[in-house]
């Protein structure tokens, strides 16, 4: 299980942190993933992929010369954001426009899609393939719509050494396309991992049992069968593999035998034994194949067999040189090292805009207000933990207080630059959705953006600003959170509370009104404690959630009486 | 646990057939280790380790430029024997003399100081010296009596440096010592692993504590507490290594956090952080750490924290290049493969002879011949092991499925090589042999070697070779196996086979003398179905034998009709 751990929240942070400073290829672009340690020809396409952390190496141990050229490094086995892409995208990007390689899962895709969207705005040239070489996720006719393993360790290396050659962005999509459409993967799995601070695995095979096709966050898989030996297990693989292409003599392979994090390397080497006794059998040949852990799943039991049809080109990609951690092939071109720093998530200077004088004192104050929230939800970790651990996952404690204390440097950072009020708190919200993950992060960021482009940096705030600003806040969350008062949401307290300032705003005191929207909001939290078991989250967990508060609810309340 | 297995007793020497044929750094030195892939230049001084096998990527993988010259390969956590360790001093000798580098273990000391004592009766300059790092295996006064854990990473790698450089025998040695004095390891463990074939690990560390100071094996430790922090289970190791020697402002160090196989590369990572900000904090730096699995225990939860503290030399060296599996560092200058085989364990060095061109397309037609009959062993494995397991112990079908694959993987690679008829041949023959085991594996490997010899390298595929050929391989299993027709062996196919090919072939047509040989094959075997309960093994057996045939004349006739 994983047991090396200090905060839960914080471990892909720190584990970042370490490969960054242990690492000579790849230097860590803060709070995103990793870009190349060394400086690439001009216009070099630069290939880029990344997804959720815990497959260590892949990706961010994916990243030197031959191979990557950025790695966005999402929460454990969760998307990395469209801020996190960006950051990475900008890192990498050598002139010669970018190929985002995911492996393919929807949230990936969502994301890399939109910063490609972003990116194309600003005139770079980007294209998105995903990798699909899971045999058991889909028929052979829908290749594309497979979900992507452990294949993607070759078809990245192969279109890395494309883009090391120096091919056009043109030829490396092609040339991923041609290897992606040429590599096929099938997997089993004997146990799952354990996620930081979990104490359970996260679903079990029967002992003495082994998953087929299952995949590597334990996705299902199509048969259950019995562990015999493991030439047989191999067998299985092998003619699943070759009952999707048939075998041909002559024909020569990639293959990478790579094991999840809990089948060891002599197991490994022992399958790959019988791999390649299949392979001559029938009159192929296996072309400098790899044998290790690429692709894992933190402590996951299991391994994988992949195949890549070779031509003549994606042989001579294959073999060409690279140079990543844990992995390397031939002599790579020596390298002059980077001496401008990266810029990290949130750190790259974006313009900021003219402000009134009034305005920028207003950002001066939101900075304090924005320092005082960040206090109160550093106190407030463990109560929001304890009450979200009733009915969810038990993160919304440490995820309000990421966001909020994120919140406050950006807030701070802005002010001091001259930025208006609209400006630091859009930036305020930017940096809580970077930072606090989570549907919760998410919320809060879009929520305090939509805010600050209401307000502005120019107007004073007036009763009709505020309210504005809290109206767009709400709209906000209602449309992108999909939820209604009544479901013990975060809701629950935002409706009432923006009601609530809507009419005492009417009055004119904007002090008053602030004060007065608060308390109802608090008031609506804990009346989230009391709903029946007929409602909401409370309904699908039983009866886990009554009798405590909504945490997003109660954490809305504490943020808006802090203020 | 350690489930891709097929039998307990071959798992290793499975793994390192499948470790072997999968790398590029190393060949095997069968049925002992490893040797480098490269030819090395004469008089360089041959840095060879090993120990117990189950330590992937220690030592089978640390074999390459920069790195070790040999690596001898025991069973699972058993030292090696000396016959082993010959075989791979003779594959490694360059002729510059051996230091033997095992770590420090009883077993290890004394089959390595019997091999060296052969090996000097030879007048070859051998020194031994081991690595000692484990601080909680002994007092500091005594750290050469400590045992060797995780350190040798880095005192190998400086050696095997040193070694590259061209030092003299006595100056790599005197590097050596002076590594393995600078180094020092502290590690921890979560839980053991479990061998191949067992369903339990070899020892249970209570769920929720952690045993200080244990070994890779699982030798007893110092302490066992509670699993806390990642932050605190690495100080815990820092403070132990900075209590056994202060930390030095401005020293540098050699760093290598190293997991055992069931704690992650994020964990590792996580270790590496805070170890990298105890470093810093009184002033010392780290010099390109290590953070991988590069000492395993199959796969055993837990970690080490290694420092070596350099000097100029050291540094120089640990900062020199080397390419093994799952480590690199710089540049290795091009190394030229070795195009002689490398002698296994009772096996003499022999360059691959030239050969005709004829030779060579004929060793190429084998070589698809092998992949066929491969291909027919792997189809019958169920039908000639259920025969056998009528009258033996039914491991018959496997025998001639690993020895008939093993043949074919060894002539493919030996016709790519540009081998002729011949020396494919006994290529074949000798991988059967070492692969397959057991008597049958025995008579194969050697008939095929004479035929091999009797075959040559320079002549055509004439009916008078074959002939020759065929006799030599009757004679050679007639010979070893000591059986005569009607004993209900494989030479009651093998025999009329041979008669029957000698008389077609006076006729002058190859292939219909084949067709002809290998069906009075077939029918012998049938026949040997119907022997009554007084002939040879069927007497032995009683009457158990009687209306099956006799595996192994089956299969002969199977071999024979798959060419």
């Amino acid at each position: 299980m994983t047991r090396m751990v200090n905060s839960p929240a914080d471990f892909v942070k720190e584990a970042l942190e370490g490969f960054a400073s242990a690492q000579t290829r790849a230097v860590a672009v803060t709070g995103a993933g990793m870009a190349r340690a060394t400086r690439c020809p001009a216009g070099q396409v630069a290939v880029i992929s990344g997804g959720g952390s815990g497959h260590f190496p892949a990706f961010a141990g994916w990243v030197g010369p031959g191979f990557l050229h950025g790695a966005v490094c999402g929460n454990i086995f969760s998307s990395p954001s469209e801020a996190q892409i960006l950051a990475v995208s900008r890192a990498a990007d050598n002139g010669g426009g970018i190929l985002f390689a995911p492996i393919n899962y929807q949230g990936d895709i969502l994301h890399f899609g939109a910063a490609a969207e972003v990116l194309r705005s600003e005139g770079i040239d980007v294209r998105m393939r995903a990798v699909t070489d899971d045999i058991v996720s889909g028929t052979s006719e829908q290749h594309l719509q497979r979900r992507g393993i452990a294949g993607a360790f070759i078809v990245h290396k192969i279109a890395g050494a494309a883009a090391e050659e120096g091919l056009s962005l043109d030829e490396v999509e092609r040339v991923f396309v041609k290897a992606n459409a040429a590599t096929r993967s099938f997997g089993v799995a004997f146990g799952a991992c354990t996620l930081p601070g979990a104490d359970d695995p996260l679903f079990v095979v029967p002992e003495g049992r082994m998953a087929v096709g299952l995949g590597i966050h334990g996705e299902p898989g199509i048969d259950e069968v019995d562990v015999t030996t493991a030439d047989s297990a191999t067998d299985i693989l092998m003619d699943g593999l070759f009952a999707e292409r048939a075998p041909a003599a002559g024909q020569r392979v990639a293959v990478l035998v790579n094991g999840l994090g809990g089948t060891k390397y002599d197991e490994l080497a022992v399958v790959y034994r019988r791999v390649a006794q299949r392979l001559v059998a029938v009159g192929m040949t296996p072309v400098t194949p790899v044998v290790g852990e690429l692709v894992t799943s933190l402590d996951m039991e299991g391994f994988s067999v992949t195949l890549t049809y070779l031509d003549d080109e994606l042989e001579r990609l294959w073999l060409a040189p690279a140079d990543i951690v844990s992995f390397s092939r031939g002599q790579v071109a020596p390298g002059e090292l980077r001496t401008a720093p990266v810029a990290g998530l949130g750190e790259s200077v974006g313009e900021i805009p003219p402000a009134s004088e009034a305005s920028q004192a207003l950002a001066q104050a939101l900075a304090g207000i924005a320092g005082k929230v960040a206090a109160a939800m550093a106190a407030a970790e463990k109560l929001l933990g304890d009450i979200d651990a009733v009915a969810g996952d038990g993160d919304h404690g440490v995820g309000m207080n990421k966001g909020a204390g994120a919140a406050a440097v950006a807030a701070q950072t802005a002010a001091e630059k001259g930025a208006g009020l609209g400006t630091t708190l859009s930036a305020a919200g930017h940096a809580w959705s970077d930072i606090a993950g989570g549907t919760s992060g998410a919320l809060w960021g879009a929520g305090l953006v939509a805010a600050g482009q209401s307000l502005g940096d120019e107007q004073d705030l007036s009763a009709a600003a505020l309210a504005a600003a809290a109206t767009a806040y709400r709209d906000t969350v209602l449309e992108r959170g999909g939820a209604s008062v009544g479901e013990k949401t975060m809701v629950d307290a935002l409706v009432p509370f923006v009601d609530t300032l809507l009419a005492e705003l009417a009055a004119g005191d904007v002090s008053g009104a602030w004060k007065a929207a608060a308390a109802a909001a608090n008031a609506a939290a804990e009346q989230t404690a009391e709903y029946g078991a007929t409602r909401g989250r409370a309904k699908l967990h039983g009866d886990r959630s009554v009798g405590t508060p909504d945490p997003g609810a109660k954490s809305f309340a504490m943020v808006v009486g802090a203020v």
